[in-house]
């Protein structure tokens, strides 16, 4: 039986940190291999992006391709499956893998980023699929000439407004607090779309249907009214970070649960890094250009640590 | 006469920093200027980035025009003038500007960047893209198997021999004195490269070739020749940030003459912030994304200063 080979570092996760780090890994001549389910990370089903500098109007999908592109150019090997958890070893960190084709590497780079953060109402589970969504633009489509709920304040829930007024014929968009949080950019463009309604100060209660999603109850009635007629319901309510695979390494995370980063991206436990969304660095502000960064800085501190 | 306009937030500097806080700042609703001697910065100069993840193999001046029109889209205004001198004033700054058009802002963003510390040789300007670079992350990868040299005895001159060491096929590294200042960490790493073979005690007197770089005269035989064959000189003689039209501002800096930045990119004064090359973030991996990350982190802290 041949010795099983021992990568110097693993990269976990596709997304912008993940393919940013291995880009400057492969040019620092770190060897390495990514371990990521999904290309581009949660970006790649973004509709459009416009705030990566040098890159306008892209959608997420293109600009993931982008991404992936310019790692595999300098060699980088891409592996879509999900890692189940991780070990530390003497030597470093062995890693189980879903396809069973188990890793041993040196050092291990986290940037699995986050998932969409659940409502956690009755309905919720039941309709998934079928009227509730989590990706205006995976599912936006299916509700073309419908009637549609956006819940949510940020950037990503103003987005997915806007995005689905071009596809449906009414989106709703209901958030609990009385002004949106988003960027002036998104506020704008929501307030100016005369097929979205912003209903401020309401909390979504429930999810209603038969076979699938027919309204959902509000917990504050609007235009007289408890429930909400809609055919799909597309949940903005913000990030949950990936890191249950990891919970063996026991890294230190601040309150919301991100991985608290320190100099070069190192996390609490030698020889762990981590970049992008999963990690409380950059000032927690979570964009694709600074968890780029992020990913550059890491790959660096790695290739210093292991000429050790 | 009418009152003069105070914007409530200038931008110096038009580089990567600059241009980015520019996109971000403008989709936050603030208002502001761009005041920048050279569009792209000294990244304009490089014949060649590929380490900005997203955009492969794209030259210093297109990677320029790319990040201003996307700025531009936004409406940034780009005045391409000097910034003379800024003076604190009770409501916020007052900047002189080189061509008269004086300045009055409410908050200040810094990002001059650096420039490069010069040999001051023959040859230097001549050959500067054409052999001759001052950043060896950048340029590096074009010098794959070829023989380079490195000036300068300091950790980046280390650091940046060890990096072409992984890549070209030999590494000289000359320095003026007989013994390294890097940290022990790198002089360890350079003795016991193979491929690098120091020359202490020299300096170099001219840069030599034809259409490009092929050999420097030096001050002190090596193998009893004057000159050394190249294709690479890498100018490792430290950068100094641009910094002297900000004297007035006595801004905390580090020892290298680097300004001190805090969360947000914030600076020691109130009012001004500083992102990119002239800043100690980053972990002080003065990179073109690391730029933008700094410069997109700055533009949501001022926007949310200056809705106070």
């Amino acid at each position: 039986m041949p010795e099983a080979k021992i990568y110097p570092l693993v990269i976990i996760g596709a997304g912008p940190a993940g393919l940013a780090a291995s880009i400057y890994a492969s040019r620092y001549g770190v060897e390495h291999i990514i371990i990521g389910e999904l290309l581009g990370g949660l970006i790649s089903e973004t509709h459009l992006i416009d705030n990566y500098p040098g890159i306008e109007d892209v959608s997420g999908f293109e600009f993931s391709q982008k991404l992936a592109h310019h790692a595999q150019k300098y060699g980088a090997e891409i592996r879509p499956v999900r890692v189940k958890n991780i070990q530390k070893t003497d030597a470093g960190f062995k890693l189980e893998i879903e396809d069973n084709k188990n890793i041993e590497s040196s050092a291990i780079l986290l940037a699995t980023g986050t998932k969409h953060r659940k409502l956690n109402i009755p309905g919720e589970v039941k309709f998934s699929g079928k009227g509730v969504s989590y990706c205006a633009t995976c599912d936006g489509f299916f509700y073309k000439n419908k009637t549609v709920a956006v819940v949510g304040g940020n950037d990503s829930a103003a987005g997915a407004a806007v995005y689905l007024s071009e596809i449906c014929e009414k989106v709703f968009l209901i958030y609990r607090k009385s002004k949106l949080r988003a960027e002036n950019f998104w506020i704008k463009l929501v307030e100016e779309n005369p097929k979205i309604e912003v209903i401020y100060d309401t909390n979504i209660l429930e999810i209603l249907g038969a076979e699938k999603l027919q309204k959902v109850k509000l917990d504050k009635k609007y235009k007289n009214a408890e429930t909400l007629d809609i055919q799909g319901l597309f949940i903005e309510a913000g990030s949950v970070p990936n890191l249950d695979f990891a919970a063996d390494l026991k890294l230190e995370i601040d309150d919301d649960g991100y991985i608290k980063i320190k100099a070069g991206a190192a996390t609490s436990v030698s020889g762990v890094w981590a970049a992008g969304d999963i990690t409380d660095g950059s000032d927690k502000f979570r964009q694709v250009v600074t968890a780029c960064a992020e990913g550059a800085i890491a790959a660096r501190s790695i290739s210093n640590y292991l000429k050790k």
